[in-house]
């Protein structure tokens, strides 16, 4: 009798717990999704119902795969997570009310290692170990969506600061007389800068100037970046001009950004990076303009390198895997 | 007969190297000054003149210690020197030409280990080591003298970013169409808040308003940050409502800052910090207005802790006792 023995895969589970789904994957070190589920997050319930419904998730997740792969620990994304603390604390889309210990809760369902940040941070960790941002050292990950995240990497680790909320670059203020911001202070960067931003700007050059745009004809309610980018696309002035203007602001605030961290490069993400040239063109033209001399033509200014369709749990992925590289090494 | 074994007492050698003067001071692991002289730097001559006097200054020093002190390394400070190179590149006040191996020359003067910094980093690094940021890990060390620097502290060591240059913290932009900047830009920090800052603010003040002030008694170019903060202390309106306009940029700049960085705490150092209360109130209080709220109350805003006189040599020592601490840990 031959007794074959068959090495089994080492995965990592990564959660992205959103305000609507969380996405479940099991992720092999070289960034392969095994399996990914979604489940409803149930905004509106208490957290020990959802994480009822996760344990069953993930138990039959496990069950599926036992032969093949060994699971070697959890990361997390979460909106209004805390790095150090492990815990969410009131998030506002989320009933779960003020602190909810995640990481221990998971830890304890599993009896695996498990780390938890917000999502911002774990989209930039998902560029280091996995994406565009591999075998840099000095990065900044800004996530374009509904509002502005950030993720900042120093020396090859994410920067969380005293408190563990490092990064909010969504909130570093472009005019204080500015825009108001759920935030409730004005001119942030993101009521600019992001999905929202751009479609305030659209709103405001459709009642300050008389420019034709066929944004004119959509209900203030229903416009949206993507409809923003079409119009753009089809050479839409008043488009074209809210592009122009989102990227000469969001280039004159990353540099200061620059003139904080000096990174190699600046990683723009999420939906509204999406529409390519149209934001980057813009932005790295007031990057280039608003840099200090001994920075000019140094940082790189490009797309994420994760697969659209799974890069939240990659994120959520390459967090814990990074943490079990750091203990191998240590 | 009995042998007196007498244990020497472990010295570094702190060298700041100015526009005018440079200083040398050897300082034990505890902060003291041993010994510090200044020799002239004389920065129109080339850098080789320099180094010959440099090294008599050192080479007499060290005789006159020998017996009781083991000098260990160097730390050296510096105007536009890169710690990644151990160079001081095309430097605007001395005459050396683009590029000088400063740590190369030094290193094969003494045969010891050297590092160098500029002297921002240098300040920041005495903080850290023997100042106000004692036991912290995430500070900032902003000096306000003729133009404004910054030294970041991230995980308790020095920021340098890709390319060796982070913490330009002077350059971030106030405004972009705001007033004219030795770096050939509009609107930096420094622009403002420094010691020339505060002079353009109250010539502004002296054109655009009719205030009465002393200081309109004093021609433009006798004007100095110190006069308007003896003016202040008199009472005088302008002079101190100068001092607020420039905490009023300061506070809201090192908001952004903190959305950076979330730091422990800020360290103001340098000319226009020693006005006390006048620079740090409206300060504090334009930080507190414009930090997001996740870090209201939360920032310390506090004047440097290194002794006046010494703080140049104590921060280029900080530096290569810092260095020799962690190979003593690895």
């Amino acid at each position: 009798m031959i007794d074959i023995k068959i090495e089994k895969v080492e995965v990592t589970l990564g959660v992205d717990i959103g305000g609507t789904n969380t996405v479940i994957g099991l992720v092999d070190r070289q960034g392969q999704v095994v399996v990914e589920k979604s489940i409803p997050t149930q905004a509106h319930e208490p957290s020990s119902r959802f994480f009822t419904r996760f344990h069953e998730t993930i138990t039959s997740l496990l069950v599926s795969i036992d032969e093949k792969y060994q699971l070697l620990g959890v990361g997390i994304g979460a909106p209004n997570a805390n790095y150090y603390r492990g815990t969410i604390e009131y998030p506002p889309n989320l009933s779960w009310g003020g602190v909810t210990p995640v990481v221990e809760i998971v830890r304890k369902m599993l009896n695996l290692p498990v780390v938890m940040t917000n999502d911002a941070n774990a989209a930039a960790m998902g560029e280091l170990v996995f994406g565009a941002a591999r075998g840099m050292k000095h990065v900044v990950v800004i996530t374009l969506g509904t509002g502005l995240g950030s993720g900042i990497i120093v020396d090859g680790k994410l920067l969380y600061g005293a408190d563990g909320f490092a990064g909010e670059l969504g909130h570093v203020i472009v005019d204080p007389h500015g825009r108001t911001c759920g935030c409730g202070r004005h001119g942030c960067l993101e009521t600019y800068a992001s999905a929202t931003g751009i479609c305030r700007t659209v709103l405001e050059k459709v009642a300050s100037t008389s420019q034709q745009s066929v944004l004119r004809k959509i209900n203030a309610a229903d416009i949206t970046s993507k409809k923003i980018c079409e119009a753009a696309l089809e050479g839409d002035t008043l488009a074209l001009d809210a592009f122009e203007e989102t990227g000469k602001i969001l280039g004159m605030k990353l540099a200061d950004t620059v003139a904080h961290l000096s990174p190699e490069a600046i990683i723009l993400f999420g939906g509204l990076a999406q529409a390519g040239d149209l934001i980057f063109k813009p932005t790295h033209r007031s990057l280039e303009e608003n840099l200090l001399g001994i920075f000019k033509n140094k940082v790189k200014l490009i797309p994420s390198g994760l697969p659209e369709g799974n890069s939240a749990v990659l994120g959520a992925s390459a967090l814990i895997w990074d943490e079990l590289d750091k203990k191998k090494r240590t």
